[in-house]
């Protein structure tokens, strides 16, 4: 890992920047895939699952039949965990739920904001060597709670033209009716549009590959919403002398075996523990099964030495980390000053995994630095805030006059006139 | 207005459809603009300004002296006016602060949700005929209760290199201390970039024409977030018997004077309310300073009879209106039924202009169907929820066999390690 002593605020951009994505111009190839489901839909959805996963599939849908055979795949300690999981998850994000508070702006004008599910959902889930189910907790959980009258999963198949028994588990404890075997552009395509076999949605999410990205993108333009902006992941722990240098280690090595591209930093005010926790991490990669990886990672990771904690929260700001572990005795100064960040993790014995999989937090948080201006999937992302008011001949009497002088101020006469009509027959009833 | 009686769910999709939007092609002029700011800054501001404003503008920041100014030449009326509307709409935004809930999702794993306010952002005001100074209450106003560190409007000069009095006056009511003479494509993109004198924001809210719908999706590829979509205006109304057609017809109108393209759509259980509506819109239309602008607003508009609350209420849900008027008797079955729409206004005495300036609510909201996946600017747009937990080691105890197992189902070890070590440690302990 590279050290880097007590950087000049100058340089923190510079210092702090990410390795650039590489996207290889596949927007053409993700555009005529969309324009392709567009026109021919399924037809089309099945071609592309023969040419990208290399197998064909006649019934997209997984029917109740595969999904009883999967639940029964599952080891029993592996459901347990999944279902202790859920139950955290859940009790976390139906602590978000927002009660609607009625309000009077002035007398006689009631004012609300009202909460409301968001109909249509798309989930996807990738899939690869490693079946990301917990993923599914993620955003199937929010979804039920909000009230989503449409949630659809597509996971792509493998080359059995199946789908791996954890996945259909974790969908089915969920409450997951519909469960499509599509995967990359022609899933993101499909619940763009609609096909006769997939419903359209309203706001796709979950993670995916830079195809997927990219097709999130595109989806963008056909008024789709998206959940945020992705890319790789990335962790930041913030030390002080207090640390445990081998969790601290333990934590960064879980965040490089991600991928080649994950991003890695330890901040310190103390050079002693820098030293400390290379060492661990250098002992403890050996031993990983996917040190390959994690090798790189770590390799254009950073160690930053900061002499303060002003110092660091604000070099911290400055990079806005998905995840921000805070593992110094001063912790109360990072979680009052920590402006941008995904998730927090407070403490020696809050491991980052613990947010990836059970502690309750959600794992869909923004990357690349978009944790600046955007927030990770929370229960109000299967929601939109409706407001609502109502006013009565006291409340238009006592407003109305403002109301025409604004809207003349600006030249809309037919805004005043509303006003000017309601006014008139209160008074001629009078 | 065109007559729709008792439309079939499947012409639902060809009725409610909007016109399409046209945008000349204009993508590469905007992205010419933001190369050109990105690389010479301020003095590509001013090329810019000088090009499409048709002015020359030496000092892009507005002075003290300037605001001052202007302050003095609004009308006392008009600023009262401004001053109530301020009033309802801080009330009404200050009413969606939400508390901090700590919840404990297992026994010593603490998981809470903070809000945290956007540190920089960019507010775009409009110039053209009308100033727009409503929107600036609607965007500063959650902005500073959100506790927003920086924020930033631009509004484009007219022919003499000056902002309107209303315009100053109000962002200066609300506190607003960097207002800069910008508009446009130019102002998008010098928020984007960063400026010597015009800071680089996070996040840009505000309406705007083609150039800067076009130019705030172009932002948003270089990592800004907008507050949502834009297309033109629209309002729908639902009527029975019970509506006053007067009324109805005098917010038909506020909408269409808006635009040629503004959508204007009744829903009405009573075809005798149809009639009556439509009467007296011709009557009301002639009386409009703005009536040629309305009258292509109107003639492009739609009444359609339901013959019950709940086809109404569906087909309103599938239009997913900005704007939307109840003004029936069962108006309780409106209020808990509809789904997707902006901004909803209950009652004869509820005209939408109300929401437009001083009842409270915002009158930023989704256009063109986004209401579906997007809600309008509220206080929340300006803040992110971040995530935090603590856990003891009593509750990596609980939960750590959990994350153990799935991590490792996952083919992910090092996540795993990251657990183990530290169970490990504690149980060394004991």
């Amino acid at each position: 890992m590279q050290k880097i002593y007590d950087p000049k605020k100058e340089d923190w951009t510079q210092l702090l920047k990410r390795p650039t994505q590489t996207f290889n111009d596949i927007e053409e190839t993700v555009k005529s895939v969309f324009k392709d489901i567009e026109k021919n839909g399924d037809q089309a959805v099945t071609k592309y699952t023969k040419k990208f996963d290399g197998v064909g599939i006649e019934n997209i849908q997984v029917s109740n039949a595969e999904i009883e055979e999967a639940v029964n795949l599952v080891p029993d300690d592996l459901s347990d965990a999944i279902v202790l999981a859920k139950n955290n998850i859940e009790k976390f994000h139906k602590s978000q739920i927002s009660t609607t508070k009625k309000i009077e702006t002035a007398a006689g004008v009631v004012c609300w904001q009202e909460k409301r599910a968001i109909q249509k959902v798309g989930l996807y889930i990738p899939g690869g060597t490693a079946p990301l189910f917990s993923t599914i907790l993620m955003l199937a959980i929010p979804a039920k709670i909000a009230g989503c009258q449409k949630i659809v999963l597509c996971t792509p198949p493998n080359k059995e033209g199946k789908i791996h028994p954890a996945i259909l588990f974790t969908a089915s404890l969920c409450g997951i009716e519909e469960i499509y075997k599509i995967g990359g552009i022609q899933a993101i395509a499909a619940m763009t549009f609609g096909t006769n076999t997939v419903p359209k949605v309203y706001k796709i999410f979950g993670p995916g590959n830079q195809y997927v990205t990219i097709a999130k993108q595109v989806a963008q333009q056909y008024d789709i919403a998206i959940d945020m902006p992705a890319g790789p992941s990335e962790l930041l722990v913030v030390t002080d002398d207090s640390a445990n240098a081998g969790f601290v280690a333990s934590d960064l090595l879980s965040q490089a075996e991600h991928g080649i591209d994950s991003q890695v930093i330890l901040v310190s005010t103390s050079k002693k523990m820098m030293e400390q926790v290379e060492k661990e991490v250098i002992k403890q990669l050996k031993l990983l099964p996917r040190k390959e990886i994690a090798k790189v990672a770590i390799s254009n990771s950073k160690m930053i030495y900061c002499e303060s904690d002003q110092q660091a929260v604000d070099l911290i700001n400055e990079y806005a980390p998905e995840h921000f572990i805070i593992c110094v005795e001063n912790e109360d100064f990072y979680i009052q000053n920590i402006q941008n960040a995904g998730s927090v993790f407070i403490g020696n014995y809050t491991p980052e995994s613990a947010g990836d999989y059970a502690s309750g937090t959600n794992h869909t948080l923004p990357t690349n630095g978009y944790a600046k201006n955007y927030n990770g999937v929370n229960l109000d992302s299967f929601l939109r805030a409706v407001t609502f008011q109502k006013i009565s001949k006291k409340g238009i009497q006592n407003i109305g006059n403002a109301i025409e002088l604004m809207a003349d101020a600006e030249g809309l006469q037919a805004h005043k006139n509303a006003v000017s009509l309601r006014l008139k027959s209160i008074c001629d009833e009078n």
